[in-house]
């Protein structure tokens, strides 16, 4: 790629960690164990991947202390190798900024503002009364219609649509009368909004995405949600209108919460499953049909709507 | 926001409702109950956030026959304060077309023609064999494919494809052959589609979105799906292929329904819900696996996988 | 649409077919039976259309050999008429290349090479360290974000993001830290990725889309799954991170697949529909709850909740 290199010691100063080896050795890339080559430096942090310890062809690996024992050439020993790793691979990122050196087309609205340090990929649409704070990244394709402030760190990845007009339409006698959406989004800081995501507008009130949020692609967020700190929603899920969600909430993809419900901080809720009740208790909650041979369950099926109550 | 202003009286005379309190009070923004501010009007439309009224800041509210005796000052007395809501939304709308004042960019194929009334955002593409009707608008960075024909007063939210290729292959020895997609794609009038919704062409005959037809976000729509006037559907769903669905459908978020189906008009499906077969008979239909505490829901899950017929 | 047209005999050469009637006969297009007029060319490949057959105003019908004797006019008598029906909608395509004749603005990064013969629609990014390669078509707002190689004769329909960073955190006492996503999304020959779709480069090591895969619409991949040849994926799924599939998967609308697991060739899976284990034998998998009338579901949903193992 584009070639970085740092010592050992360089690395190890970065996670704290104590040099196990020659601290002039070079690393040039991160692989995992099992493809590693010289020059790689490699991690374990799942003790499933243990037996690869001992044949790896990485130059060094980043170990806990109970496994710096095992290490066959250089290493780092640190508490917690994941963690470590996770630092580590931000310094072999090519390419932060993308899209230096090419003209860049894109649209940010005369009523906006967007701090000079911020990062537009192209073809990116930035509608009225949108702010968006330093060090913030908007990918290629992006749209943020009206009303989007967006915090400092943030990262908003490519074709996403951010402040959206949610739906809200009042029934009348020959279809429906569409509400216009007057409200803000508020994106806090250190948040990720992945590819494809949409992320409505407030209707009156603003929906609000807090610090540190990362959703993974293609999740919706209704108008009005707010979502709590810290909270990560795996891809492909939906959050209803006007409900509140408090801090760390999990789900797996595919999964949706109905609107207008209250779930405590603390929450996590598998694939694949629809909340349709607020929560009061943090824990853990699934509502998965589970996947059976087809036979087996058209058996299980019939059962299932036979037997009431 | 854009400094709208408006008489108590030109409100009331927009939703033909009777004035409480004087007339020439200048409303320069709308909010809920519990946050407005002087200078707001509000709307309590929901029993449940009657308790709001007698603290609120608002300095008028739109309320219907039986609740207009609690009002604490200036109001609005309609039949319907929800509709009357949505129609004063309209008026507060800031900057309807935000494209005007830059310079967009986007493409339009030769063969197909806009309505110079059209708006059009940035980036969009316009392809082959299209037509866009009077008053519609087209938001930035949506893909039109291939013969779309979109009527009139309609709203395509960003990032929505139309008209993309239907997933058609006939399999063959060595996989499949793709089948060209060459029916069209017939949007009505007054239809909104949501942010990154993707509407595919018909494989030889069209697919047909009705008039007054509402899609929220992340909708898929499959080739050949006919979608009866006045449907809604909430965010994530998807509809497969030759399935012809009647008026009034209503879905909620994250379901769907199998191909070549037909259902009936004034059919509501929940969230989370899959519809395998056709529907004779309109009404609510639900398929959602309850969720659980993970414990109970292994236990049930355990149950369910037992048991049979 | 565009005039081409073919005789009869051009036709029935391009599929191996016996031809009924004359074979100097003109076609203009294609329509199903019930929609046709004369110039039209139909098929007859699912029973259930069979009584269409003697009222059809096509000028010629594609048939099996043991529906040739119910002709009624000319026609072309093959093995298979779907496989046929294919082969020939692709002499009725209009405009494979849409961007001709208009002045086109995409970017490719400079580290990037894209085979000249490639197609790329306006407003598409291609990133760093991504290759294109023979014939391949990028359609319109499509991004390509980083370390993205895509083979032969694949098509990437509009607004679909091809790289994007794999959903990788690293729990911290703050929240979490990023793991940036240094491997590659590996993308074979005769590849479809429908419109909307988001698929995420490797985290380390690849991700890969093997050659025949053909996904619909809003799918969802997530970093390092591989994918095996010929699998087909209906709209709005979602695959989780490291899960392995092997060749001619096939997986309805709005199902997923939870990471790290490994699934073996030839397994099917229903719609709405979520693999939560390994699968090591072929066949068909499903995991739908019933949907019921409201009434009905509600009786069901209690006795699920009751009944434990």
């Amino acid at each position: 790629m584009s070639g970085q290199s740092y010592s050992l010691k360089d690395l190890a100063s970065k996670v704290n960690g104590d040099i196990v080896g020659d601290p002039n050795l070079i690393i040039r890339s991160i692989a995992t164990l099992q493809n590693a080559s010289p020059g790689c430096i490699s991690f374990l942090s799942n003790s499933k991947y243990k037996k690869f310890l001992s044949n790896t062809s990485a130059s060094a690996v980043i170990v806990n202390r109970e496994n710096a024992v095992e290490l066959q050439a250089a290493g780092i020993v640190v508490d917690n190798p994941y963690a470590a790793y996770a630092v580590i691979s931000a310094l072999f990122n090519t390419y932060p900024n993308p899209y230096i050196g090419n003209e860049i087309n894109y649209f940010v609205h005369s009523t906006s503002s967007v701090d000079e340090s911020v990062i537009i990929g192209p073809n990116v649409y930035v509608g009225p009364n949108c702010k968006i704070e330093k060090n913030t990244i908007i990918h290629a394709n992006s749209s943020l219609v009206k009303n989007v402030h967006i915090g400092r760190n943030s990262i908003i990845h490519p074709n996403a649509v951010l402040g959206s007009d949610g739906f809200g339409y009042a029934p009348n006698k020959n279809g429906y009368t569409k509400i216009e959406q007057l409200g803000r989004l508020i994106i806090g800081s250190n948040v990720e909004i992945g590819a494809g995501c949409t992320i409505d507008r407030g209707a009156i009130d603003d929906t609000e995405i807090h610090d540190g949020v990362k959703l993974d692609n293609q999740v919706h967020v209704a108008h009005n949600v707010i979502l709590g700190q810290d909270s990560a929603i795996a891809a492909s899920c939906a959050i209803a209108g006007s409900t509140t969600i408090g801090k760390n909430f999990q789900m797996g993809g595919l999964s949706g919460v109905l609107g207008h419900l209250d779930i405590v901080d603390n929450v996590m809720v598998g694939a694949h499953t629809l909340i349709t009740k607020s929560i009061s208790k943090s824990g853990n909650y699934v509502g998965i049909m589970p996947a059976q041979d087809h036979k087996d369950w058209a058996k299980s099926s019939i059962f299932i709507k036979r037997r009431k109550i």
